[in-house]
């Protein structure tokens, strides 16, 4: 049984994270920290240090917090030989998230970059769907209304707060797993609202080894209903992933229609690290995002307002 | 001996992969490919492509092309058996330069990315000198006047042209060769001049995972004479490398002064790579720049007028 600390307890915390640690038989959750919230019956504490210090018997924390604290925190916990679970993004940079990794190598604990999507019940079936009928080209429409899934989130408008890539990510972290060759940023459009930093709209252009498109669209400023989809070209049938990563057509015909369970299989995943004392990190799906903060054309777009 | 084409024969190519390679035994320049220059006495060509078709006796080829179309050339060379050397920085993107590892990997060819400034003369002793003195705090000074350096290369001001990085990348390959802790950007400030899209100017401070600050100025608008140094300050000695890397002080002594012989180094390093059938790919510079370009805030310089 691991006894878990929750740091940061947000939107994301309460919907998927408190459900998943209580489902599953490997982990207690021992106690919460965070400036802005608490679950009902659960020791709460302000600050990290103070959870940690009163409940030693805590032997893993998973963060919830915003990118821009992430790494301080998560370099204090495995400094005090705690396992870490990371929300996505693992961190605000590439070159953080690397030096957590070393970190944790040197403290002999483990450090988990989580990919919630990757987990979600079509994304398997859509690998192997793209294997057997060969994939020509992809389009991939990742568009919400960031006033519905993100309401209050001023950080994510804010330098280093990734916009409509903080959604935009879920569909890189599917993309890079399960294509079937490597790609890179071929071209990048930003566009900034006027009040804002961060990209509210980013049209991207992939290209992969063997010369094959992936055209990706981001927006955060799209009415309901919103849509995560990822449209397969094939030699055969279109695939056809949405829901982000819940439904899967064939053609027309449904393949999987599936509940969320992501965050179960995420816990799952984090106890067999931690029993095996391996890390999980993956950096690909940060690292496309940086790379088209690097690459991109950026134009002002008017303001957003909530 | 390897047969070599050099592709894109500009400023760096004349000034320093021609000498190096006439001066290494175990390479032979057979021709070059460039649309806007050629050596004299050697076999010339427009196109890469045409230079392969010619030289079949060519086995390895060194990519002197700006960024943007370098990745698309070192796919072709790799996808047609040849060794690649890559001039810095090995890609306009992260993810871009991962792929070429992975084809390069399929291909059975080497493929190196080359950081000259870390073959400079004064870098080795700078890592010794830290090693026994003990790391404080670092400030990086590097500084140019564009103009001078870099004369007409419209692209580097351009959407994915660096900016006052294309030098700074330099010093980066250098201080994630010689300092003791990995680190990471904590914050990053850009001045884009109002008819660019890349920076002049970029005030960035690094955080190593001991805690240690390393601030670094890059700045394309510096007037003569230029600023190329690295200062450690130690429990001992103040450690002041300047000239890109040719010079280091221990205090107030001169401790290493000498020529540049940075490409002869690297030729060096690339027959090794290839007679063992080695690739040699280090990414944390370019992470280093990618991450500083997802972090920054931006404001809005004047007019930079050649």
């Amino acid at each position: 049984m691991i006894e878990l600390g929750i740091v940061g307890v947000g939107a994301i915390a309460h919907k998927q994270h408190k459900a998943a640690v209580d489902a599953h038989a490997g982990f207690s959750l021992a106690a919460s920290a965070s400036h802005d919230g608490a679950f009902d019956g659960v020791p709460a504490y302000r600050e990290m240090s103070e959870m940690l210090a009163a409940h030693p018997e805590i032997s893993a924390v998973t963060l919830c917090v915003p990118p821009r604290v992430r790494t301080r925190l998560a370099l204090e916990a495995i400094q005090a030989g705690k396992h870490v679970f990371l929300e996505k993004p693992p961190g605000q940079t590439v070159a953080e998230v690397l030096a957590l990794e070393a970190a944790a190598k040197a403290a002999g604990v483990t450090l988990f970059a989580s990919w919630h999507s990757r987990y979600a019940a079509a994304v398997e079936p859509l690998k192997a769907a793209i294997a057997e009928h060969g994939m020509r080209g992809v389009q991939v429409p990742w568009r919400e209304d960031a006033r519905i899934y993100h309401p209050g989130q001023r950080w994510i408008w804010e330098d280093g707060g990734f916009g409509c890539f903080d959604p935009g990510i879920n569909a890189l972290s599917i993309l890079t797993h399960v294509l079937p060759a490597p790609f890179y940023t071929e071209a990048a459009k930003f566009w900034i609202p006027e009040n804002a930093t961060q990209p509210v709209r980013a049209e991207l252009l992939y290209r992969d080894t063997v010369g094959r498109a992936i055209e990706a669209l981001f927006d955060f400023d799209h009415p309901e209903p919103a849509e995560w989809s990822i449209i397969v070209e094939t030699d055969g049938p279109t695939l056809t992933l949405s829901g982000g990563g819940k439904r899967l057509m064939v053609g027309d015909a449904v393949a999987v229609d599936a509940p969320d369970a992501e965050y179960l299989a995420l816990y799952d995943l984090f106890a067999g690290l931690v029993a095996g004392s391996r890390s999980d990190v993956d950096l690909l799906p940060l690292i496309h995002c940086s790379d088209a903060f690097l690459l991109a054309e950026r134009e002002v777009a008017p303001a957003f307002v909530e």
